[in-house]
């Protein structure tokens, strides 16, 4: 069976991305890396960052290598009850190596997006002493390593998969690979990033009065090491794990109203459109780059909607091609129009998404502003405040993702609403660039600091983080209501595999697994959070030791012992990751095989409605209560030091954890059990049919 | 049609709760009130919780006459499409009348206990003088008049009304009266009592050092007739319409089960059952009064267990008994013993979540140590602490519940689900009676102490207090299933009444309207925490002016003006429980309008979920951080006035609206808003016959 040709688009698509991602490498490598101290700082950093990436990837490769086995063995491609692979000789090869490529494809990205980054950050510094032009462009090209390997990777192993299998069923492999992925980098890297940067604030900050960055801290490099591999490595397996996840589901839903036939252009649709989206996020890059100088913040976010812009043009354009194409059965016509306005939906509503995060989280807007208020009422207030607005935040993109939902599906039933989340996925390359130019410009200000480059150097580096915060609340926004949609598609497409048409709450087997699902986000939270908090009492516990252990690190007259808090924040989160990750895989086994597969339908519905209230409240409070806490630092309400600033620091603290570890895991945490379900859904179907264990009493 | 007699079980017993209630109330009120100061402070005291009933009632006049105009005009008791009343000239007269005697008996209820509450706290402050054992009793007698008024005014009205007319849609209607008077006063209720302690608190205690209580607090007063119009008046009216309301489900459930035939027993099964358990309580009511004196809080939580016991007993004699009833078509034999062990599972769960509350709210329990141990770390590190506890508390009861609902579905359907709920309230004039004992020895102790009885006495009164916190994790807890069932049993009998016999998740309508069902209580919780919030910034400036512009108040020469206090408290929480009062009945009403019944049901369901889940975790994570202070306070960990304490007071802040405000109000926004559901389902068919108004689209 031969594929349509117009796959190659999506191909082409991904190998001009990874050819950009390179060329933008050597721009960035080849640029000075600053005086000795900077180069040792930066060292240090790489350094941490590489240790934990190494453990953190054997263990994932002991991971990945069971999932494989397990895969190949019991889980059938084909997900009819009975047909286990080892009993009938037939190995599920195809579809284990597929995720054996998703799996090696995300750790490739993360490690190459994190390389360029941890190499970037000095250059970027460096790069300030030129000018904020000169610092910007390292910083965002650097930044566009990462965003362009994400999507390249993705788009290349999607695009050869299908056209070597042509099995929607097997780029689910690989979509279930790049996702276990994803949980493991998501997880580890938010609970490392807030272990040191809570460590950090709590002593150094609040105790000993230190400023951010300071390098008598000891916790000062492993701080800067979690940004690298919570904030790049994280952000961008989860994205890749979304921006898969939604084409794979499109996929799973368009190849069934073809009723299997697969050889029209209709189903690789989704792919292609990804491809068009990368093409528009590599013109908003160029655009980002053109513009950013003048002013960094506004350019990302200019660049983002120009991107979107631009999309929504060449979808058009593409859609009008598609007309065109012989391969495409004339009656899939308006479908393609239908799903085309269905992608700008999808678009639209990542935008509310973004502004109501941005909204909610900005420091000239009334919700942050009386949060900085708050602060003045003491300790308790501030949180209580964060925490109601995090709460009502919820209601804006709660109501969007709901018309989203509503109109994608009036227009082309679950496939459109598969297809508002491939349109809102489709200009991620635009997005991780962004969110990774976050973390590189913040290092680059603390390597700036370190190496002493003066007040002047430290502000326009300072500027240019400044605009990385910006643009976090947009891409923010975008990745949880990316990842929403695309749960539901998948959710849907789970539903269109398992050959479930009802799943029914007043079916009380039903009911409890929808009970399960709520509940399910808020332990994971909880496991989080607990992760960090007591990741972070260790940190605390060596800063006190090493400042009282030696009098000499506070006058600055001896360097603090960095291995030791690096060693902390490492182990503690791999070990930390281990239950969070385990929930995800068992729980949905374990509602499956009790209750069956709606149940389990029922299960992912709630988890997934659930895991949207906290995902957005967490991250909205954490980054209002960050920014109280800056704005506050920038002299307003006394200022810094003040009992105000200290009550402010608190809703940042806890807001930390919040909005950079539980928060966004929430959306990885769904992609993975929605996918769970679907790739065990052979072996679930050999409990009692699917209906579950328990289906003879209830 | 005549009603089986045996009805008059239920309707004496009701009589007997209301005479016992009565003698209660007559023993407590010949006590001695103590000296001139105590009876002063206790009149201030009075006065507020009387002034803030007056407001409210009269504010609750105006909601109530309103509901019944549109009850009786527009909204007919059976629920078919098109017989508008109004239209028809057939005015929903009966239904309506049953609202206003439901309201009117809340109300009643609510301000009986009130009345005695505020005359018990002096007499048993003074009680402490003679020894714990009268303290003790007249704290307790006074609590059993609001635990016995409460079941007594229910049980006589469902009797009765069932009683004249032989429908369980007019006792409905009662229900609805109970519920709507419920979620004003748990609102305002919660919002006035942290309003004031939250206040008195932040200024006080943090900012003057002032001790609990101490008379020179212009907040102080406030504070205590906030104990009395929080935690009688407003948990009062809570359970009372949980009772009616678990009783109403059943009813219905049953009704159907019978096919609409009511001449039998079988259907007032639940009413007589329940004052089966009235007996049951009244017994475990004289069990604690008998032991209370020896170790208090372990004597109010026996008394639970002994109350549930004896139910247990006479429920199996009460089940023996019917099997003789001629009225009872011998084809319900088998149901009845079925039912009953649906209400001893109902029973078995409601301890579960007791005994949850407990460990995770135990100053001798890992969660709370821990907790404390958190605070050596900063304020941050308390809330995260206690977030993270409060959010895995969650777990266990939902456990619990899915266990009980499932259960009590294979032994009878629905009706076996109403049935565990039944049974887990039918023993709450225990629980009630447990609950308001702990306001009044509150109070006992801050009369104690301003009527400077001496510091062996408060320590007697301090004895009598920390029994009421120990009883309350687990009256808490029950609270908080039993709402659950009875809201899991409201949309059941509300599926029933729609003739939905399926909720679709994978219609995408019903899947959004779960989606918003699932944001509401997050909503809810937020207007009600920011109610407090705003109320509380209020009455901290009112404070703090106060001790600004005379010094003599902190000299304790001259006393705080009480009345500005009070007044803050008092309007502020009547005008901030507007909004979440409306959401209460306008969304459900919109979901259904819009979406249809079987998105209404979805939209029960989810908020019926995500509420446990806000509700848990809100109630046992304020539980804890309270008793982390205190067991800080105690001179753990350095004692008071460390900085570790300080950050136990923020824990224990934020806490204060979590289990005091937002938390157990949600039990009452779920109860409202299902009774609403049913309430205006006629009105729901007039749209599109119940499909909604967007049935035509999605």
């Amino acid at each position: 069976m031969a594929v349509p040709i117009i796959l190659i688009v999506a191909l082409i698509a991904g190998v001009i991305s990874i050819v950009m991602a390179y060329y933008f490498s050597r721009l960035v490598l080849k640029e000075d890396p600053g005086n000795e101290r900077m180069v040792e700082v930066a060292g240090y950093i790489e350094k941490g960052a590489t240790t934990y990436l190494k453990i953190q990837y054997k263990i994932l490769g002991i991971f990945v290598g069971v999932l494989f086995i397990i895969l190949i063995l019991f889980l059938p491609t084909e997900m009819t009850a009975g047909n286990i692979p080892i009993l009938s000789g037939d190995l599920n090869w195809e579809q284990g190596l597929a995720y054996l490529i998703g799996a090696i494809g995300s750790m490739l990205a993360g490690w190459l997006g994190m390389y360029v980054g941890v190499k970037a950050n000095t250059r970027a510094a460096q790069g300030c002493t030129i000018g904020t032009k000169k610092g910007f462009d390292i910083a965002f090209f650097g930044g566009s390593v990462m965003g362009l390997a994400v999507v390249g990777v993705a788009l290349i192993g999607v695009s050869t998969l299908y056209w070597i299998f042509q099995n929607p069923l097997i780029v689910l492999g690989f979509s279930f690979g790049a996702s276990s992925i994803a949980l493991f980098m998501k997880c580890g890297g938010g609970i490392y990033t807030k272990t040191a940067d809570v460590g950090a604030d709590l002593v150094g900050k609040a105790e000993y009065n230190l400023p951010e960055d300071d390098p008598r801290n000891p916790a000062t490099i492993a701080d800067n090491v979690g940004d690298n591999v919570g904030d790049i490595a994280g952000m961008g397996s989860d994205l890749f794990d979304s921006y898969v996840a939604s084409i794979v589901a499109a996929m799973i839903l368009a190849a069934a109203l073809v009723a299997g036939d697969l050889s029209g252009s209709f189903i690789i649709y989704p792919i292609v459109l990804s491809g068009v989206g990368l093409i528009a996020s590599l013109i908003g890059i160029f655009f980002i780059k053109w513009k950013g100088s003048e002013d960094p913040g506004k350019s990302l976010n200019l660049g983002t909607y120009f991107s979107t812009l631009i999309f929504a043009g060449l979808g058009a354009l593409f859609a009008f091609l598609m007309m065109l194409d012989p391969l495409l059965d004339p009656s899939y016509h308006a479908k393609i129009w239908l799903d085309y306005f269905a992608v700008l939906l999808g678009l639209a509503s990542g935008l509310i998404i973004g502004f109501t995060s941005d909204y909610f989280t900005r420091d000239d807007k009334k919700p942050t502003r009386n949060m900085a208020h708050a602060a003045q009422e003491g300790h308790a207030v501030v949180i209580l405040s964060g925490l109601s607005y995090g709460l009502i935040s919820v209601v804006p993109p709660a109501i969007g993702i709901s018309f989203a939902m509503a109109f994608a599906f009036i227009l082309d039933g679950f496939l459109g609403v598969a297809m508002a989340a491939v349109g809102m996925l489709a200009i991620v390359g635009t997005i991780v660039s962004n969110d990774a130019y976050g973390p590189i410009v913040d290092n680059a200000r603390a390597i700036a600091e370190q190496g002493e480059l003066g007040d002047d150097i430290i502000r326009t580096a300072d500027r240019l983080d400044s605009a990385g915060n910006t643009a976090k609340a947009i891409t923010k926004g975008f990745a949880i209501g990316a990842a929403n949609l695309t749960v539901l598609a998948l959710l849907f497409s789970f539903a269109e595999e398992a050959g479930i048409t009802i799943i029914d709450l007043l079916d009380v087997k039903v009911l409890i697994g929808g009970f399960i699902g709520v509940v399910v986000p808020a332990l994971f939270s909880a496991l989080l959070i607990r992760a960090v908090q007591r990741n972070a009492a260790k940190m605390v516990d060596e800063i006190r030791r090493q400042f009282e252990s030696n009098p000499k690190i506070l006058t600055g007259e001896e360097a603090a012992d960095f291995s030791k808090t690096i060693d902390i924040a490492t182990r503690g989160s791999i070990r930390e990751l281990v239950a969070p990750s385990i929930i995800s895989i068992v729980i949905p086994l374990v509602v499956g095989i009790l209750f069956g597969v709606a149940a389990l339908g029922a299960f992912l519905a709630g988890a997934i409605l659930s895991g949207f209230v906290f995902a957005v409240m967490m991250s909205n409070a954490g980054g209002a209560w960050d920014n109280a806490k800056k704005w506050i630092e920038d002299g307003n309400l006394g200022g810094k030091g003040t009992e105000i600033h200290k009550a402010s620091i608190t809703g940042d603290t806890v807001g930390d954890p919040f909005k950079d570890t539980a928060g966004p895991s929430i959306n990885t945490l769904l992609v993975v059990m929605s996918l769970t379900a679907s790739i065990f859904m052979g072996f679930l179907l050999l409990f009692s049919g699917g209906a579950g264990l328990l289906a003879f009493l209830i």
